[in-house]
């Protein structure tokens, strides 16, 4: 028990990020069905699809699980109404600032978490009363901060200038890492990466494929200029760094990017000329597993790192 | 002790990075003495300084130090042949092939370590027969790997592929984020950020001051065309991101930035014009002290951290 799993009900402080295209409600009710906190991700879905979602996920699993809300959504105000008929537990906010909807949420009873990338933002979680920070780092996959912290420097950072319940995103795909980013001040880990590369993941099988197969430097934080993403290097990526190269302004870099090459990559699976949203920690996960498999590793490994800590140099007394 | 103490020949695996214009005699003695391995930054030194700072170094301290070596440094040769004539008891080469003075320096009986940022580069380093890998992750201060593969990522990624001693750089200042850093797989690690900032460091009193006071975003990698380089972001920082914003080429980026702008900056003092180098911690560092007061600091931090590993998050058995 800590803080993070008391707050949410769950059994491990292993929160799955909410993603487009990958993460609907199989994905979602298989994480809180195996001890984590699921989440729908509510940016890919029209406000009629979300709903369906939620049910389903409802029926899927009688434990916790959240829905992921970027306040940049167009139909936030249809999507919000969902999440408060539905009943949903607990609310992910992103993209935004928090002060605007937590209390309306709280008011309703739900649990909010949100996401930041800076103590700024950090801040004001705690001034808008939000239950729990998510920190992400920069080499986190999909939409990114600016200021381009890594996890190592952000959650220490955070962790001094605010004693809230902590949750460590980018760059955390195993229990060693669980481990790590609790040392550095976390109370919980959200992982996208690894569960985007699940069998439960809604993702084409030839974007989860990728997942597995790319390497040490496979991706790279992009489109900079309209909003910071991370993008796995291939063909529709090298124009997008072509372009940024020979100075596209931000109007040239929406107009190649044009609509819907997340669905096409991630959803679609097309490899060529999609938006293959994922993390740098991809290079670190080599097979497509079911969640409930994928937890149970990541709870034996951290597990295993605890009882190597008496391994680690320590100085003389 | 574990491999890194014991194959240096140091009470602490705490590493002093080898930092142009802040690293001669004074820093590098001054941390072997406080028990980790001192180091000599030779990049901004001609031959016959570098020979100077090496003796006062051996007049300083009968503990063991190093020299760190670019290996792009134009004068190669007659620093290799001083680092030889004076009997340096351990060489950290970097920015090239670790297969290229490898035996050399070791046919000599010195230590080697190699720098690298990418597992391709640390297997390079097992071919070629270097003692120890050093692993720098992109929120390192300086010049950096054009991957930009995170410490969090990176330290377990090369883990996975080699056994070999591995020491941890990039985003670690304190103790607390030397265990992470442990956790994730290091056997000790390399700071630069926090000792640029210490008293014996011969930057120039106005850098040591902006590095107390510059916060989290306060640095960016730039100069990517011409060899990436994490810098403060002063209004030199500005005219550059200004440049590659309307797409600079390398020759306009090189003709901008000219020569002598680390000096001018670093050992000068002057935070318009100069390029000022530092690592993404900077955030963490608030006030410049003795390097004997911050390896105590660092060490008792890491004996605290160790401590509180009963208090985190386990599994019920």
């Amino acid at each position: 028990m800590n803080r993070i799993t008391e707050l949410l009900g769950i059994k491990y402080p292993i929160i799955q990020g909410g993603m487009v295209w990958c993460s609907g409600w199989e994905l979602a009710s298989a994480v809180s069905n195996a001890g984590g906190l699921g989440v729908i991700g509510s940016g890919s879905m029209y406000p009629d699809v979300l709903r369906t979602h939620i049910r389903k996920c409802k029926v899927s699993t009688e434990k916790p699980f959240a829905v992921n809300l970027p306040l940049i959504y167009p139909q936030i105000a249809d999507h919000i109404d969902i999440i408060l008929e539905e009943k949903v537990p607990v609310v992910i906010t992103s993209a935004g600032s928090p002060a605007k909807y937590t209390s309306l949420f709280k008011s309703h009873g739900l649990k909010v978490m949100h996401v930041v990338a800076s103590v700024k933002f950090a801040r004001k979680c705690e001034e808008a009363g939000v239950d729990a920070i998510i920190a992400e780092g920069f080499e986190a996959g999909g939409h990114n901060g600016i200021e381009e912290t890594t996890t190592m420097v952000l959650i220490p950072l955070i962790r001094k200038h605010t004693q809230m319940p902590l949750i460590a995103a980018g760059g955390i795909a195993t229990g060693r890492a669980m481990l790590a980013a609790m040392v550095l001040g976390a109370e919980g880990v959200q992982m996208g990466t690894r569960f985007a590369a699940s069998e439960e993941s809604s993702a084409h099988d030839a974007f989860k494929k990728i997942i597995t197969e790319i390497r040490e430097g496979g991706t790279m934080l992009a489109l900079k200029k309209i909003g910071a993403v991370r993008l796995i290097k291939n063909p529709f990526f090298q124009k997008v760094a072509e372009a940024e190269a020979r100075g596209a302004t931000a109007q040239e870099l929406a107009q190649l990017l044009g609509r819907g090459r997340a669905k096409k990559g991630m959803f679609e699976g097309d490899l060529v000329e999609g938006e293959l949203e994922i993390g740098q920690v991809a290079a670190l996960v080599d097979e497509v597993k079911p969640v409930s498999q994928i937890i149970e590793e990541i709870v034996n490994e951290y597990y295993e790192a605890l009882g190597e800590i008496s391994k680690l140099w320590r100085p003389l007394p």
